[in-house]
């Protein structure tokens, strides 16, 4: 990139069933938080961003960049505002747009805000826009659901690597124990191991309790070149890498199913350009739409060998005292997975990590931390590797 | 911007109800005609944007980017692949982000697509669709339709500037006139004044035949840095600004019905950026989803002064031989608007002018060209000057 780019502050709504919030003021509310703590006045902003993944279907109103802006009370500005879509990837790949419209030169202050409304709509029509980012005419026309697509990937990497469904439930138990420590998550209790395998079947290996459940909330955070962002607040955090990679948006039509290859390409970029090594990494939010997607993505993310995800959680290798924190936030499954929303909730979640900010949930002295997300079934993958910048205010 | 980004080339479907064709299929043939022209080839491509309006509710799939990169068979790459929306203006701010990318040092090679499928659903559907790129929660729930609103301000310029019936059919009859040579408009047909003013009402004053007919198609560009344009194609054509910029989403917060604030916007910044004067520009392709809205296109894009936008097309100012050509290739009404595809349809007509490869449609000696699209009523408006490079292979 031609010139760094920092993150100056970031905000969330909470997450849940928010029916006394609308879509509008949902984004509206978590880019003032980022906004506030950003030190920014509104006339700074140079270009917004909006990752939403189905506003047009959910909510019936398309257009979502021009409506935040809108809704801000922007419109005077005549800001350029895009709205970006990836699946349930689309936050963290309207992250990496903001990152690519500051590092181009054009823009220099740039807010990119996530935002999903689910739960104003008919239960079957969410899981038909779930599985819109997979591939509607190979999988879904034929019946399957997102969680069905995850359960095959879940059953094979059982039959190859000896994967349990305890192993997959202790992902969840750990999650909502990370979770239970987040004001701001949707579900912020604690489940036991036999909770979540006596909770009923979704797709086999997968129950209800291995599935984050969509919800309504936005996240959002404020980019600017790094030299500017040193002068306008006391901690920036350096994006270090922004990467992302597609695959095939269908299973039929990878080599395998026990890794997604998005995942690494992004991943190896990542590191590349961050000039970072896996072992590096001390705190990451990762993609656990599903029990198993955690599983997956911290092989492929290169935390553990391949075969040994199912492991990390119940040997306590990804909570606090173990190889590497993964999603102290509660991940998707305990924060709930607002699609839009995720990928800038990680990126929020791993700037307060690194700011030390985090309350109940810091992981000590972190350094260096990654956010990743998916799209659908990985489609799509984004990862960000994020760095205390140092030499703020 | 940190360097300059040029089109290598370009390619579009046929416009018009394909239904032979699917939604997948169309982007990749747009995307193989431009990737043809610009001699590279798949393996060399940096990253694929997507525009598109509404393909999860037309066809039922998001996550469109990671699609287009499957279905062209790129898919082993691992490219990023991202879907922009910006209501119908979305191709069109897709081809921003694609230069972006170019420009900010991450990306050489891009590939811009843009592309709807809009046949296969109900009508009202359709026209749900199109209103949900203005406001759904202050102008659709209440029964607005997109013709209703561009009605309103049809209303207004004829009530301010005396503005005619007869001078919007005279838009929609010159554009079908130009339309006429083009093989690949859905409706490449000469009309009649009077066939336009006795055609069925649609929102009075506008009738049928002053409305961009939705349809199928897609459109592709090519970028990559200036420099390495030169060495890969004869013809670069550089991008010398690409600006876009947002109002409300609703009319009712506007100052004015009379103009597009947003487009003023976008056209003094591209003005500037491209060092050009309106003057300057020979050839336009303009959002003339209905007739007033060219009419406010030009006049806010500075070919005409306020007012007198009306008397162009009937005074020929706008036709070959005129003060610009505005919509050599038909325009939105005569070759169809397919809302993602457009605005990388305007810019392959743009290219195909400054290249002098147009044909019958040839503007003499064309060198400085503009594209503008609007979404919804002018929520977002996007600017591109577009001019020869020379200095080719």
């Amino acid at each position: 990139m031609t010139r760094e780019v920092a993150i100056l502050g970031a905000g969330t709504t909470p997450f849940g069933e928010l029916w006394e919030r609308s879509f509008r003021e949902l984004i509206t509310l978590a880019g003032l938080e980022a906004v506030k703590e950003s030190n920014i006045e509104g006339q700074e902003i140079g270009a917004m961003y909006v990752g939403s993944m189905s506003a047009g279907r959910l909510i019936g109103q398309e257009h979502a960049g021009a409506m935040a802006v809108d809704e801000a009370g922007l419109a005077g500005l005549h800001l350029p505002a895009v709205r970006v879509e990836a699946g349930d990837a689309s936050g963290a790949v309207a992250l990496r747009q903001g990152v690519l419209a500051v590092a181009s030169g054009v823009h220099d202050v740039v807010v990119v805000g996530g935002v999903e409304k689910m739960t104003d709509v008919l239960e079957d029509e969410t899981t038909r826009v779930l599985v819109s980012a997979a591939d509607r005419e190979w999988e879904g026309f034929f019946g399957a659901t997102l969680p069905a697509l995850y359960a095959m990937m879940a059953r094979r990497h059982m039959h190859e690597y000896g994967t349990t469904r305890e192993q997959l439930a202790a992902v969840s138990v750990k999650n909502h124990a990370h979770g239970a420590k987040n004001d701001r998550a949707a579900y912020p209790f604690t489940l036991t191991l036999d909770k979540v395998l006596d909770s009923p079947p979704v797709a086999e290996p997968l129950h209800v309790l291995d599935c984050a459940a969509p919800c309504d909330g936005a996240a959002a955070v404020v980019l600017a070149p790094l030299e500017l962002a040193r002068e306008l607040v006391d901690d920036p955090v350096v994006v270090a890498a922004s990467e992302q990679a597609s695959d095939t948006l269908a299973l039929h039509a990878r080599a395998s199913l026990t890794g997604i290859a998005s995942t690494r390409a992004a991943a190896d970029r990542a590191y590349a350009r961050a000039r970072v090594r896996p072992a590096d990494i001390q705190v990451a939010e990762v993609h656990d739409s599903y029990t198993i997607a955690e599983i997956l993505s911290i092989e492929d993310l290169g935390f553990f060998p391949k075969g040994e995800g199912g492991s990390a959680a119940p040997k306590g290798l990804t909570t606090y005292g173990g190889r590497v924190v993964v999603n102290p936030g509660g991940g998707l499954k305990a924060r709930g997975h607002a699609l839009g929303a995720t990928g800038l909730a990680q990126a929020a979640e791993v700037v307060a990590q690194l700011r030390g900010t985090a309350g109940a949930r810091q992981v000590a002295d972190a350094e260096v931390g990654l956010a990743h997300a998916l799209g659908g079934t990985g489609g799509t993958a984004v990862v960000h590797v994020l760095r205390r910048a140092g030499g703020g205010r």
